[in-house]
This record gives structure tokens, sequence and C-alpha cells, in this order.
């Protein structure tokens, strides 16, 4: 970074914040939460302490800063939005898992979703992180949940099967995830998007259009 | 601890080692690995620092031999050994998440599953963790290949679908688990269960018996 970019951002405090909050992500990501420390975030962005301080006075406030402000929108772009404008869910979670597959395997190494990474180091550790990461799961869960109500299948289901539903969706997805990252491999996605995709189909929670017969 | 019985470890090394990987794997679970230092593993097994080092020079060799030898064995006797034991492999599988239903109600916090916890954690910072990591599933995923290779549906299948079949199933359970515990809640094991146990009666995937008409 040239003293310029840096004088920049200390006089543009909203820049400095997404900086940090760029920086942190990316290294919670890589390394995860424990294993990125205050000195690393120093370093790695760039900024004086004292800034620093003044926009995070913990570590605790960069990590839910990046849950709300990195990580929830992260799952709208990757998930939400797209599901919300496909135009059948079977359809739409085969696009989300497609881009996802593209996604890890254009990367050299595969880090893993940012929201299962953090959920499993954080939630048990901190209740405000636990909260935290349970709304985003939330909000993806019922957003699924809505989709799930307007197909053909979803529409006979009473509020608790399309929760279980949308759980399963997410759980299936989310469990892919932590294999392909065990295995440094996308075969676990690619095998839950071909079962979960025929698993629609027979559930008919594809779209709204009458059952097939 | 009294003096008498950290003599007695003193003079017995495997006792020894067994006590600091008992410790290691529970601070590991509660905790993670990286929010672990070494300083509170002597703390709580209370060892000297020369016999922490004699037995396990660094903490990498501490975290691998907690995922060989506490780790590999959990996962064994929770999952491999009662579904290789079961009857069927939907009751199997029924039995599975029953019991580790009532494990994570039993206590006053869901923990999550030790070896999604340190997947996530140390999967992309080191490629030993990794590897160890990942040879565990690969046992898992075996086991329930094998399995579902005795059924009536698994037999027709081959042997990449049966392995996708076997990552499913480890997916939607250790997605379950995440939504767990960052909930605290066992709603998402539920659901992930039930939603399995029909998707395993739809796809012939239960015994041996000749397939439902």
């Amino acid at each position: 970074m040239n003293p310029k970019s840096k004088r920049t951002r200390r006089n543009d405090p909203k820049a400095l914040r997404n900086h940090v909050l760029d920086v942190a992500a990316r290294l919670f990501q890589a390394r995860g939460y424990h294993a990125t420390s205050m000195h690393d975030l120093l370093q790695k962005t760039g900024v004086s302490g004292g800034a620093l301080h003044h926009h995070f006075p913990t570590k605790k406030s960069i990590g839910l800063a990046v849950i709300s402000d990195r990580i929830a929108p992260t799952v709208r772009e990757t998930w939400i939005d797209p599901i919300r404008a496909a135009t059948s869910l079977r359809k739409g979670i085969a696009s989300v898992f497609a881009a996802i597959i593209i996604g890890v395997e254009a990367r050299d190494a595969i880090a893993g979703c940012p929201l299962n990474n953090l959920a499993l180091e954080l939630s048990a550790c901190d209740p405000d992180f636990r909260k935290a990461i349970d709304a985003v799961f939330s909000e993806w869960q019922a957003a699924l949940m809505e989709r799930i109500g307007r197909t053909s299948g979803g529409a006979r289901l009473d509020r608790i099967k399309r929760s279980d539903a949308a759980a399963f969706i997410i759980s299936a997805y989310s469990g892919a995830m932590t294999l392909a990252k065990a295995s440094q491999s996308a075969s676990a996605l690619r095998s839950a998007a071909g079962i979960l995709a025929r698993w629609l189909r027979d559930r008919d929670l594809e779209t709204i259009e009458p059952a097939r017969l």
C-alpha cells in the first residue's frame, strides 16, 4: 500500500471500515477467527492501531461486523437472491450449486463456506457470535421456506414440514461443503446437487406448476 | 488432582498420554484447536512441561493424536459400528440420529460433531491435519457405501452412485449438526433424520430384502 492510499482511507472512515472488514473476512476465511490476531489485522490492513481501535474497539466487534456486513450479504448473493429469482426451486438450487462448484474449482484451495466455518468455530464460545450466525442461517432458511411454499408439493406441506425441508437443503449443502473442504475436492458438492435435484422432483418441490403425473 | 494421581501418571506413560488426549479432545471440542493454548493444556492436565513435551513435542502432534486416537474412535462408535450392526440401513441411521439427539439434549450446550468442528477449523490451514481428517471421513463413507451395497436399491447402484449416496448421508448429518450448534436446538437433526429415512425408503436403500412393491 502506498502512503497516498493510506491517507485517503484515514480521511474516509467508511472506506477504512470497509477495508478492515474486507481484510478480516479474508483472514477469518483462510485461517479462522482465533488464528487471526489483532496484530495480523493491523499488519494486513496497514491501518494504525488508533484508527483500528476507533472503528473496532475489540476483535469481537470486528467478528460481529464481518458476520453482519460480509457473510450475511454473501449468503444473500450466493443463495437467497438466485433462489428467489429462479423460475423453479429445483433450477434455482441446481444453479446455486453449479456456481459454487465453479467458484471452488477456480480457486487454488477449497476454504469452505464462510458462514459454516465461523458457525463451528464460534457458536459454542460466545452467545453474541452464536446469535449473529443463527440469524444468517434463519434468514437463509426463511427464504427457502418461502420458495418451497410456492411449489406444488410445498403448498401441501404445513409450516413445520416446509421448515424441515428448508433446513435439510441447507444441511445437505453445508455438510457437502465440509466434505469438499476436508477432501479438497468438489465431488461431495456434485453428489449433493444431484441427489437434492432428484429429491426435489420426487417431493414435487420444483415449481408452482401442477404436479407431474 | 492430588499428588498421588499425578505420581501414578508420571510413572505410567500410557496413562499420561491418554490423560493428555482426553483433556485436549475436550478443550478442542469446547473451544477449538487455536483457542486452546499449550498453557491451557498444561494447566488443565496438571502434567509438567517436560512430561508433556516428551510425549507431544508440538501442539500439532497433540492435534493429530486427538484426531486419530479420540475422534476416529468416536466416529466408529457413534456411526460405523451401529450402522454395521443394524438389521437395516434405514433402522441403523434412525438409531444413530436418535442416539445423537438424546446425547445433545442431555448436555447443557450443543458443541457439535468433533470431526466437523476440526475439519472446518484445520483443513485449510495444514495439510497434515487435512489428511488426518479426510481419512476419518473416508472410513465413515466407506462403511456407509459397504452397507448401501447390501440393500436392494444399493445393489443396483454402481460404485460412484453408492459413494454419492454415502457422502450425501454424511453431508446431511454434518450440516444438520452445524445448524443444531448455531441454533442450540436439535430440530435440524430431527428433520434431517425424518427426511433421510423417507429418502432411504424411496431409493430402496433399506434392507437386503426384496424391494417393496
